[in-house]
């Protein structure tokens, strides 16, 4: 068995994030389901990106923001995903590596770009997405090297990747070389309308296969269909030992096998600038403290305070050092 | 003589800037000037980004930012700058015209890539910049179309164009024909050590042909080779009808033949993120306030608070409304 080198490996699609501002109508007028995430084409991305404000570039992507922030807090991780050989690739290579992640996957040398998302933040701070996947799916069985999964004591997973059939080969590989070796296996769910494209496969993998669920309120009853939270949480305790459920400003709740459920307040933002990346630092929160051995109460705190510092900024990438934060929050 | 279509037509270079954060020691390990702005080659700003860590692209270029400031403002602008057929150029022409900025130049065709700037910001929120100038300089006379010179009340001109001879060439055309038409000639003398580069050449111009000029306190004094503010601020009264003068957070002055000279305060920041474009935003700020027909009291405050807004974010654009902004503030 190998030795643990990474606390976390987190394999997702890797994506520049092109963020906006925008109103109301704007959404209304693109058909854009606000909050959510769509998958758009080559055209239609081109074509929003003309009719869209100004932006910024910032390096995302949902796994790869919680591989980031888990680095930020000081744990090791590591990140598989694919990009091409363009300038969006060596913005994201650039970006996870200088922020502390192992990023080792080969840049694609088809001539399909890397992916982006077009996120359009309303007044209210919500994001909405719109993903042009580009060469990221092209995740075949050489990209998962078993060595980096071995060697990490949780493999991450974002449920995207079950958009395109070759990410979603990659995924259950990983799964099952993680089970093999003994570790555990989280998933994140991503989106409602994702966990509606994929209902029956998702909950037949997270029976079999998953150690840790993180999810929202909208994705987990999605996943259940039903419309009571407690509902869709009892549902999720009975197919999995742990579940994460977070609920935005209500804060969230740990359901683990042998516990009572662990209420998790929210930290408060006032202003909320752009909720881009909240799911996705609460993930790296929680991994990373259940990772360094803290309670369940501690990882979900740290959890919360990641997810409060991004919706305080532009992006999904943390700017101040988190480990920092935790510590003047006498969390770790 | 033709109509005024433009308030304000801008010519410079035309940037994308890639900002992180650093601390003092990186500065100093690369040689960088802090608070300055030095030029770099291909293969320097590669291995700068490299040693950098992670950053976020936003559209820049000095003057490219107080066209975007004017508009914000509700003036009209227009932008001469080259990029070439990449993304950063993409993503430059995007934001620009997103903004509400009038720019048509073409394309460059040529393999040298759009200008960049890596800007490092450190704790105190000052910005230290490294440019690779690429494709930028490359405006010959087809550039600068005498229509849309001559249609502009206001030609405003950034001191770094005279790095390059193509550009200075471009920026000699572009004030004969303004001069030709009527119209008022700007500058801006952008950095202290550009201002050393070019000493005899720029006080040549401003006695000959400028009719506002823009400068910083450091610029001002490296100019005219002088330790005291006022003594420099005395020089360039002579040479020039009107010298608006900045000092940070000490405010500005205006010199203008015919009126006592006019203080104004700074806008008070806190805290400061960013200081990349403060003064790209209170030249906005001024310029839109002369040629919307204000007095150079308003006109100078309304560049105070531009140049405040700017310093409270990341990056040279404003993401608020100017013009909304100073109708709060009384001023419009």
């Amino acid at each position: 068995m190998s030795d643990i080198r990474f606390d976390v490996v987190g394999i997702g699609n890797a994506i520049v994030d092109v963020i906006g501002r925008c109103d109301e109508d704007f959404l209304a007028r693109i058909g854009a389901p606000k909050g959510h995430m769509r998958l758009v084409d080559a055209g239609t991305v081109g074509g929003l990106y003309q009719a869209m404000g100004p932006a910024v570039e910032i390096s995302g992507g949902s796994v790869a923001n919680t591989m980031v922030g888990i680095a930020s807090f000081g744990g090791r991780s590591a990140f598989i995903g694919k990009i091409a050989q363009d300038e969006f690739g060596r913005i994201f290579a650039h970006d996870i590596r200088a922020a502390g992640v192992f990023f080792q996957t080969a840049p694609s040398d088809s001539r399909i770009p890397t992916a982006r998302s077009l996120i359009l933040v309303t007044p209210d701070g919500e994001r909405t997405m719109n993903t042009f996947l580009g060469v990221s799916p092209d995740l075949d069985r050489g990209e998962v090297d078993p060595e980096v999964i071995r060697s990490a004591g949780i493999v991450y997973l974002e449920g995207y990747l079950f958009d395109r059939p070759e990410a979603k080969e990659a995924f259950r590989q990983a799964a099952g070389l993680a089970a093999q070796a003994g570790r555990k296996v989280a998933l994140s769910l991503s989106d409602a309308f994702c966990v509606d494209r994929h209902r029956a496969e998702f909950r037949d993998l997270i029976r079999s296969s998953v150690n840790i669920l993180i999810a929202n309120e909208s994705e987990i009853t999605s996943l259940y269909q039903v419309d009571a939270f407690e509902e869709a949480a009892r549902l999720a305790q009975s197919d999995t030992p742990m579940a994460v459920l977070t609920r935005s400003a209500r804060g969230s709740v740990i359901y683990a096998r042998g516990h009572d459920p662990i209420p998790i307040p929210a930290v408060p933002v006032d202003p909320v600038i752009d909720t881009t990346g909240a799911g996705d630092l609460y993930a790296a929160g929680f991994l990373y403290g259940i990772a360094s051995g803290r309670n369940l109460e501690v990882a979900g705190r740290l959890g919360s305070l990641a997810a409060a510092e991004v919706i305080g900024i532009l992006g999904a990438r943390p700017q101040r050092k988190l480990a920092a934060l935790a510590r003047s929050h006498g969390l770790v």
